[in-house]
């Protein structure tokens, strides 16, 4: 048997097989109001002035700065400009036009008079005809006056590529004009268990039959990252069929991920199917995890992990996650350094992800190191990373976290 | 005109009419595959032991631990069992049975010998018949052994009620061959746009108009708040259309948002519709999104935010956003405290929300405080919380930011 890898060893062999879904990621072209969440593929550069045009920081009364410097005075009211008004408006001197915020302002004003700082002394709010304004004070140059371009110029940038869009991108972008946005497509990925011994949930497990719990689960976490799943199917441990299913998996997937049949047992559907076709089946110095697998099978990477559900978890959290999240335009998942509450041990040669629980900047782990410890690890928060060389830890010692 | 109600007192306010959609959520059952990312709705407890049976950790040979005691030694090997076997097997005395992991130990065996410890010295890996396993190494009781019921008892909790559901979760919940869980249901949230001066993006906008951008953002807000868009829709100025747009919301929503139509001008549809009806108009003491309304329409939650698309997505993330996460089951958004590296100027007598943009503890404002400024917020990761009795703050001081 050769020397098992190391994960560093094993994690660069997957980058390089996704390096090109990273790198190089397909886009389409989305209307914005399906475009929440989805990362922009290039730079979007707006094509109008925004403001649009000229216009009203307030309801109140567009006038001539010059004409209200010596206010308290009464103006007589020339016009009536609502929000919407599409007909451009000239202000004549020595009148005050009624304007509502966002409007246009009048060629002629250069200031808005809010209304709180108004009384109408002739005439009434629903008929200006023949009305007069009492301005109570003076107001300078552009007060309240937007000017069109003051946020944004035509050409300037709206949103740069790689921005994951929220409401307030979606917002510019919208103001703007802005129908549609060019934004990554999320990976497809596809989901293989494998295993005779599996059952769908909700069928009856007979003596020896276990639940398939990775099809869900990778599913979850696949979509946790930023990907689709292109296709969920569980397999007996029959080549032939496992053969097939992978064929249909690479038809409509970027990527495949399958669990099981890759250890050093007798009937490996995995290993027996992707060896011939190029594929590489290891041994990981890590718990859990050990047997794991990787393809290039008709230019589509297959990642393969062992088939307990928590290795599959694991190794997917170790290996492929933040691959997935980087070809997403997500960030990194987080890593940090915590402080063990209870001392623990670890097997020697072979680096240990166990599952932990934190409280603040404490971590505790919730189970031992089986890999069946499947309901322990829905009470876990993270992954203990314990290093290969380290057999003890104390109480008190920091460790590195990995956020699940 | 009475003092205006402090940012507190209107979120209070808020906070009140919509407890009910904090505290009693609708719930649903929903399929394992369509669970992930939904908030548990009551505690789950395994109605199996899981692993649901005695099985092997390793593949390898199913010994009596006291017939290894003396190896290496050499066993005949008495049958095979793969993973799936449905037929429980009985190990004799002095024989090993090989086995492969998470296959049922068979009566009579207590440990597992992985293979890497043994050698077939009669017999070959595809033909076991007559076979003899050479066993290296003595293995003591229980070793490599999963006992039933070891990792969860029948009757244990496999996830409590408030679960956001996560890969993990729902690996355990498959396992126990749980098929479908009880979910609270996304709260139903309407958006209305109101204001004669919209026109859809794709449209042209004449002189005076403006892209609705308030129905997008919104949307997405709610989307990313953790409820769902029940209506989404643009009215113009007319308190008949938009009383209409209102009933026909209220009828299929658990909240209703709008934008527009509350503050002091001539055209104020909003306030028109909703103050008959019981709403309440009131000035907020903040900057943006002074003005502000509540209602509760025939049982309905109503929200009303101004128009201007930076105080609509300004009011909704002081006022609305945490009380959706609650709802929705997840932690409040962050805020922070960060350190000014530009000194910044404010309004007395009115809490501030400038946009800024952090980079680690520092943040700067990403520009003034119109609140037309939409293109200048898409390039804001928060809010800066400037306390309404503050005029300025130096570079160095620190302030509180709301994470966008």
């Amino acid at each position: 048997m050769t020397r098992p890898r190391s994960v560093e060893e094993h994690a660069e062999t997957i980058e390089r097989l996704l390096d090109p879904l990273c790198t190089e990621p397909a886009t389409a072209t989305v209307p914005l109001a399906e475009a929440a969440g989805r990362v922009t593929a290039e730079d979007v550069r707006s094509e109008v002035d925004l403001p649009l045009f000229r216009n009203s920081q307030m309801d109140g009364y567009a006038v001539r700065a010059a004409d209200v410097a010596a206010a308290p005075l009464a103006l007589e009211v020339a016009g009536d400009i609502p929000a919407g008004h599409t007909v451009p408006v000239v202000l004549h001197a020595g009148t005050a036009i009624r304007i509502m915020t966002g409007a246009p302002v009048p060629d002629g004003a250069d200031a808005v008079v809010p209304v709180e700082d108004t009384e109408l002394v002739l005439g009434r709010d629903d008929d200006l005809h023949g009305a007069v304004v009492e301005v109570r004070r003076p107001r300078s140059v552009g007060e309240f006056v937007r000017e069109r371009g003051s946020d944004l110029r035509r050409g300037d940038l709206l949103v740069p590529a790689g921005t994951r869009l929220a409401a307030r991108h979606l917002a510019a972008l919208a103001s703007a004009g802005v129908e549609a946005v060019g934004v990554r497509e999320p990976l497809r990925v596809a989901v293989l268990s494998t295993g005779s011994e599996l059952v769908a949930s909700g069928e009856r497990a007979g003596f020896g039959q276990v639940f398939d719990a990775n099809g869900v689960a990778l599913a979850a976490l696949v979509q946790e990252a930023g990907a689709v799943v292109s296709l969920r199917e569980a397999c007996a441990d029959d080549p032939e069929a496992f053969g097939r299913l992978l064929d249909r998996a690479i038809a409509v997937s970027d990527l495949v991920l399958t669990s099981g049949g890759i250890s050093q047992g007798a009937y490996e559907v995995v290993r027996e199917v992707v060896v011939p076709r190029g594929g590489e089946v290891t041994t990981v110095a890590m718990q859990p995890g050990g047997p794991q697998a990787t393809a290039l099978v008709d230019g589509v990477p297959v990642v393969c992990f062992p088939g307990n559900p928590v290795s599959t978890q694991v190794s997917f959290t170790v290996f492929v996650r933040d691959l997935l999240r980087t070809a997403a335009g997500l960030p990194p998942a987080p890593r940090r350094r915590a402080t063990l509450a209870e001392g623990l041990r670890s097997v020697p040669g072979r680096r240990q992800f166990l599952r932990g629980r934190t409280d603040g900047d404490a971590v505790v782990a919730v189970s031992g190191p089986g890999s069946h410890l499947v309901a322990a690890m829905a009470r876990a928060d993270v992954l203990i990373d314990v290093p290969a060389e380290v057999e003890a830890l104390a109480a008190g010692q920091e460790v590195t976290v990995w956020a699940l």
